[in-house]
């Protein structure tokens, strides 16, 4: 065992690091029937000490600011000092359209590592969405995988973890604060005496700060004298003149907090009548978590910061978060949170937790530079296993359009994950419905309802085809499955084009469980290198609708309402004619409307409206109403959650 | 070197931990001329990695967790394996009336401790608040000290730290979201479906879970079945009833966000119409924060929280957060947040950072468990130096009556910090305006304002007194201050009752100028045993509001409006007249009217009207305006705050 470390650390000092596997050591399981529950599966194990697993993996000390014993954030310099290493394979996880209890995508992709990792001696990390805080005090379960297929410590996967949230919000509410007041004080103040207190006089000078100069020549003002300004050029310079109406920029709260869903802000006397009808949205929702998603580095971060859109003037124009001189404090404030989190899976290997944006409004994916570091610290002959949210509709489209796109990396195949739940709901079964009863047709063989529901598999795979990836369908099994229905599933995949489709019981055995997919992913990647865009940057945003709602959805025409067509027109002369789009549709249909099941053909998906992003870098489409803050139910799991204070250990969490 | 090292493993794995000297190796200062800006003092020392620090104070491996290399939380299991060791002298460091520029407290305990650890050879630890992330970007600076008398790296201490106050600030609106949300749904939901829904049947079968038990108990209901409970008792227990007007709980996040002094909230449709006014506070005016310091374990900080009184039902019963079942969820949040974090001054000397409360409506105190765990860690030969808020009539005041009632650790001395500056404004000097230059009354000699503003530094040192106290003034010198204006200050100190008074020049250099204050302190350490509280826990409420107003204030008399007396009978009804005090008044003047100068006597404090922070245990006395949410200025420090992205450096803060 002594002699390939050696090996190992003398050909990194050389600057060749090894492309061979790591000396990983795995955790076992011990699997018991039936299965627990999550909590007490994550209880069960005892993880490695982070900083061991780091060594593992090839991170050097310096590249690891341990959190505590389970977790730790890495340092981007890791990516630097890899650069000359090539790529591992990069497969991105996704699903078939769920039903609202989800299909078990993250528990799937985790099964799928730790087959990879603990079981198929590959160099294999999982990258993985920090879960919303939120509702893990409504009613959704945990976002940690679950069964044996699960990141640990759960808790502090689902909490916390190391604040990266709670900076996304602190960044996202000082720039609303600072818009607010900024409104506040030029409605309050003349052109001079504001100009006088933005620029003031220190020490007998005064002196514009480097934010302040970068806005004087976005206004073509080519002064460096505060004092040469004129009248005029001062008014300019000093009134950013928001129009309150056009006001895109909410404040966050990471909680399920239905109140906040719209109010009236500036109702204290001190406000002087300066009111304004305003929203909260939850945390994960703010476009400060796209930007930590899509930034390729600190310095691309800051860029994205300062091109924000919050509002426009009153002559139009954008006003971006530069304009406000907030740029430097948001990316000091999101510094550390750009540094993705390393755990550990329930058998011990790497898992990269990073960025968590929605997947309606967002495009839903982890960070690319969580992604980067990972196929750097796999190495050529390693994976890394990535997760799109929702069905591959939307995660999927999202991951490659948005994600990839502005990454330039390449993924080499795609797994979709089904259930045979999820079919017969597409089938024709009754209502899928959390916390009520599953209908015996879902835990009784149904072959027929099955069939009826493979269309929708089947647009899916197409989906994944049309981005150049080999499709490899994973068939995450449930108890009450029987072999027929597999076979079922199985068949048609291979059929509809997939390379692959296996049942995977991942959830009950851990990566175990997993092995024929591991094998399939190993398989399907092997000269895989067919991936391309659904799109180029330079098709006019309404033919990127088109094209994403007719490949992607199988819509037959895309409406726009009168609204969205003119804001298209604002938005394209405006410049950002060459972002990709972003989709906000309900996750639960191939269509905009939730309750229609099925894989429906040449139906007509109607845009509502649309805005930009501009510093993730899209512009959304909103079809339908998609709610950007949650509520928390009668009997919220609030009730169940409590603190053992004489262990310290969390108890009644999923 | 060697052997007292082994001397120390030996008698520490015997259970007898040496008393002795740590092995402390302090960092050198290189002092310069002129003092630089902090940060740039603060960037020209390299920090020892903090496993080093905690290593050399005696912290056990299992006992630290990390947060990067500068920081770390420390295991409240530390404090139960020092048990059985002495505690250290417990000094308390406030000051006179400030001017608004503040008068260098945090930097005067730095310059205190730097001087005991790192120049004369004993252990001492600094145990400081975590500051509030929200005025860092608005116009005050930092709260890490200043000059050579700082915590490092000071970007860490005044930003995210290791996420206690965003922990607090989650913790805070997870109970106003179940507030609002619990009202909602009890008004939209009859008896039965509402009992139906908090009682589930799940599998064939209703349970209470363990905290609506509890409120069963409180409800005198002793049933334990959810089906035996008659119509009545269902709808008792199911209706919390909160008469809305009561509503004390205020949502909060850690930003200057002037716009949500004032709200409305619930005007979205889904609503259903059911909005009200609410308040936004600052986070760190939370009464969580205030209960996150007052904690004398996990454990009573989980009572304390449930105990936590949110509002009053219709018929006038106190609304518990252990009513709306959070006392878990809250604990779970703030596990970690009850650990203190260690980091170090500028001079390698280890300074405990834990717990913010505001110092007006709560106690303005860092941690009890901080305090305790330094106690422990320095032991009986050594010095723990503790700051509390604003003058002494406030922060000092609450340390003892509030903080050490709580505790039962009694202080051995009072460090009361004094400039010329504060008492030139005392005597009559122009008004000091934060931003504005300096009158030149300030910066040349001027004895007859000082002797006018005596009285105020004598009130201050008679209020250390009141509770036993040896006083050591602490003369905070400026580079403007004349020797006959530091000599008369001295002098005065000593005839009022001072056991010493010393000039300082920390700011300038380190440990190394603060040398006569910590042989004072030592001194006066020496049998020091006379501490008492100002009241017993019996004395009726408004004797309470008298004792502290006439000893601490020299007011002559307290008047309670309309409101406050009816107030203070309904809390003394309602059991909470045991409860000490807490006064929230202006920090700006010994009386309750900012403007009022000086020490005058004999005045009226108003009392305008009373409520009852249960959780944190005590009952505040509004005297005057007191916002809970600053505001950012026109030209807030935002604009010259930035991140050197090739560095990861921040540029621009203080």
């Amino acid at each position: 065992m002594i002699i390939p470390n050696i090996i190992r650390s003398c050909s990194m000092a050389a600057g060749n690091p090894l492309q061979k596997s790591w000396d990983l050591v795995p955790l076992q399981l011990k699997l018991v029937k039936p299965v627990p529950s999550d909590i007490v599966i994550s209880r069960s194990q005892t993880p490695k000490n982070i900083s061991i697993l780091a060594k593992e993996i090839g991170l050097a000390d310096n590249e690891v600011s341990q959190y505590g014993s389970k977790k730790a954030k890495i340092a981007l310099s890791a990516i630097d000092r890899l650069r000359s290493r090539g790529n591992g394979a990069y497969v991105v996880v996704c699903g078939i359209t769920p039903t609202p209890l989800g299909e078990g995508k993250s528990t799937t992709l985790l099964g799928l590592v730790q087959a990879l990792a603990a079981h198929c001696q590959r160099n294999a990390i999982a990258c993985m969405r920090q879960p919303s805080q939120g509702p893990t005090f409504g009613i959704k379960g945990g976002a940690a995988g679950g069964g044996y297929a699960q990141v640990i410590p759960m808790e502090d996967f689902n909490l916390h973890l190391t604040g990266d949230i709670h900076a996304v919000t602190a960044a996202n509410n000082l720039l609303a604060a600072q818009l607010d007041t900024r409104m506040f004080h030029e409605a309050t103040q003349r052109d001079k005496p504001l100009y006088e207190r933005l620029v003031p006089l220190i020490k007998g000078e005064r002196k514009f700060s480097k934010i302040q100069l970068r806005r004087l020549q976005r206004l073509c003002i080519e002064k460096t004298d505060p004092d040469s300004l004129t009248d005029e050029e001062i008014s300019q310079f000093a009134r950013l003149d928001i129009n309150p109406e056009t006001i895109m920029w909410d404040r966050v709260v990471d909680v399920n907090d239905r109140y906040l869903r719209e109010i009236m802000v500036g109702l204290s006397p001190t406000e002087k009548g300066f009111y304004r009808r305003a929203h909260f949205a939850i945390s994960v929702a703010s476009e400060i978590m796209a930007v930590l998603a899509l930034a390729n580095n600190l310095d691309d971060m800051k860029q994205r910061l300062g091109r924000m859109v919050v509002a426009f003037n009153c002559r139009g124009g954008p006003i971006t978060a530069d304009d406000l001189g907030v740029t430097g404090a948001l990316a000091v404030l999101l510094r550390d949170a750009l540094e993705p989190n390393l755990m550990q899976s329930i058998e011990g290997t790497p898992v990269l937790v990073h960025a968590g944006p929605f997947a309606n409004i967002a495009h839903g994916c982890s960070s690319i530079v969580a992604d980067e570091l990972a196929l750097k610290l796999v190495g050529k002959e390693g994976f890394v296993c990535t997760e799109a949210g929702f069905g591959s509709d939307i995660g999927m489209e999202k991951f490659c359009n948005i994600k990839c796109r502005t990454s330039g990396l390449r993924p080499n195949a795609m797994v979709l994950v089904a259930t045979v739940r999820a079919l017969k709901m597409h089938g024709g079964g009754p209502p899928v419905t959390p916390g009520a009863p599953l209908n015996k047709q879902y835990t009784e063989e149904n072959l027929d309802l099955i069939k009826k529901g493979l269309p929708n598999l089947e647009q899916h795979i197409s989906n994944g085809q049309k981005f150049g990836m080999p499709v490899i369908v994973a068939i995450n099994c449930f108890s009450t499955d029987s072999e027929a229905e597999h076979e079922m599933v199985r068949e048609a995949a291979v059929k509809a084009g997939a390379v692959d489709a296996v049942v995977c019981s991942h959830w009950s055995k851990g990566g175990s469980g997993c092995l024929n997919l591991a094998d399939a992913v190993i398989r399907a990647c092997e000269n895989s290198e067919n991936f391309h865009l659904l799109y180029e940057d330079d098709m006019p945003l309404l033919d990127k609708l088109y094209t994403v709602a007719q490949n992607m959805y199988g819509a037959g025409r895309v409406e726009l309402t009168p609204e969205a067509q003119k804001t298209l027109e604002k938005l394209t002369d405006a410049g950002f004619g060459a972002l990709p789009v972003c989709m906000s549709k309900t996750q639960l249909s191939l269509t905009g409307d939730a309750k229609i099941k099925g894989a429906p053909k040449d139906f007509t998906l109607t845009v509502q409206n649309l805005y930009v992003s501009a510093g993730a870098g899209f512009v959304v489409a909103m079809c339908g109403e998609i709610s950007k803050m949650p509520g928390l139910p009668t009997r919220p799991c609030i009730y169940d959650i409590d603190l053992n204070t004489e262990t310290g250990e969390i108890e009644g969490l999923f």
